[in-house]
Formats: C-alpha cells, sequence, structure tokens
C-alpha cells in the first residue's frame, strides 16, 4: 500500500485537512450523525488501518452524493484522503481521534455495530 | 424533588420522548454535535442526575432558540422533560443511553471538557 502520504501535509496528493489539534468535537460528531458516513468510517475502521479507494463502498447513494460524504468526513478529520491517479483513497484518522477525543470513537464505533446488528443482520 | 415522572409514559406532565429501546446513535449524535446542546447535557451531567429548570441554563442564545435545543434533545432521547407549573424540568437520561450505547455519553462529555476548558479556561 502506498500510505507514505499519511501525515505529511506537503504530499502533493494529500486533501486539505485539519490537523490533529485543529480538530473540533462538534464537526466530529456532525460528521458521524449520518448513517451513510457512519458505515464509512465503520468500514475503515473494519478495514484495520488500511485505505480503500472511494468506489470500492458499496452504499446506496449517487457518486456525487457519496463524494460529499467524503468531503463532510476529511473536512472534519475523520478520514485522510489522498489522490492516486483518478481515484481518492481514504483512511481513517484513527490515532488522531483518539489522541484527541479518547474513547469517542470506539464507543461510536461499538454502538453503530449494535444498530447496524439490529437493522440488518447480515449487514457484515 | 419532585422526579416521581422519571420513566413513567403515563406521567401528565412528562413530555413525549422516545424509549429507551427507540433510541437512535444518528440522532442522539446529531444532538450532540451543537456547543449549546453539548453545554447543556455538559451541565446537566454536573448535575448529577438531578433536575433543572430550562431558565436556569445561562446561555448565549435567546429564549425560543433555548427552548429548540431542549426539544432536540428531548426528541433525541437525550434528557427527559416534564411541566411542572409554568416550567419545564429536564433531567439527563444517562442510564437510558449508557444501556444502549455504552460509554458513548462518557466519551463525548470527556471530549466536551476538554474543549471547553481549551476554549473557555473559567467556564466552569
Amino acid at each position: 500500500m502506498d500510505q507514505d502520504c499519511a501525515g505529511d501535509p506537503e504530499c502533493p496528493g494529500l486533501l486539505p485537512e485539519p490537523t490533529a489539534a485543529e480538530l473540533r468535537l462538534e464537526a466530529v460528531l456532525h460528521a458521524l450523525a449520518d448513517p451513510i458516513r457512519l458505515r464509512i468510517v465503520a468500514e475503515l475502521a473494519g478495514a484495520g488501518g488500511g485505505e480503500r479507494n472511494c468506489l470500492a463502498f458499496e452504499l446506496p447513494v449517487t457518486k456525487s452524493t457519496l463524494t460529499h460524504h467524503f468531503r463532510v468526513l476529511r473536512e472534519a478529520g475523520l478520514i485522510r484522503q489522498h489522490r492516486r491517479g483518478t481515484s481518492k483513497m481514504n483512511t481513517l484518522r484513527a490515532a488522531d481521534l483518539a489522541a484527541r477525543f479518547p474513547g469517542l470513537l470506539d464507543a461510536v464505533l461499538d454502538a453503530a455495530e449494535s444498530c447496524f446488528e439490529t437493522s440488518k443482520p447480515a449487514a457484515r
């Protein structure tokens, strides 16, 4: 995996994002307060820190809507995006979030998992 | 304190609210994704489970805006409201939230506390 952009603000392919110190709780909670975005975050968390192409998410929304959701997540600091050719690759900023808001992402992911299980028994 | 309405859906003064089983993660996160609502929740948590009159919150918003925020919190299931005379009394539904989404409220409150400290050193 080409993750040499991670954490390097000078990387030419890296899309604009807040620094770890700039993460705002309201923005993080707002970004998570949507079922599609929550699912993206849960899938990235399930990928164990690996990166995923935007197109690799099978979600019931149009491409432009999905692009919007990824941007909200990136601007809130939940995910990092960098361009590779014509694709955008995504990683969860789990370490930055854990450092800034300890326990928050894990609690949300645990809650999301129980919700997904309730609403979609065969979701994962 | 007159808390005999707590948890009793038949109580005439109790305002409509979701049951514990009806709590939705997205609604809870959306309700928390606002600095005024976060402050209300933090103040109620700081009150140790006690009830507080809507008018007892000193927040930089108009009364009608405050009423809106309380309604969002109640409809998301974060707070319980019941009328007493011309007042509305508020309690945090900490136990319901902890049962449905373990660790979530605590993580958000911890994060909020660190944010309040950063932005307003003398806030509490």
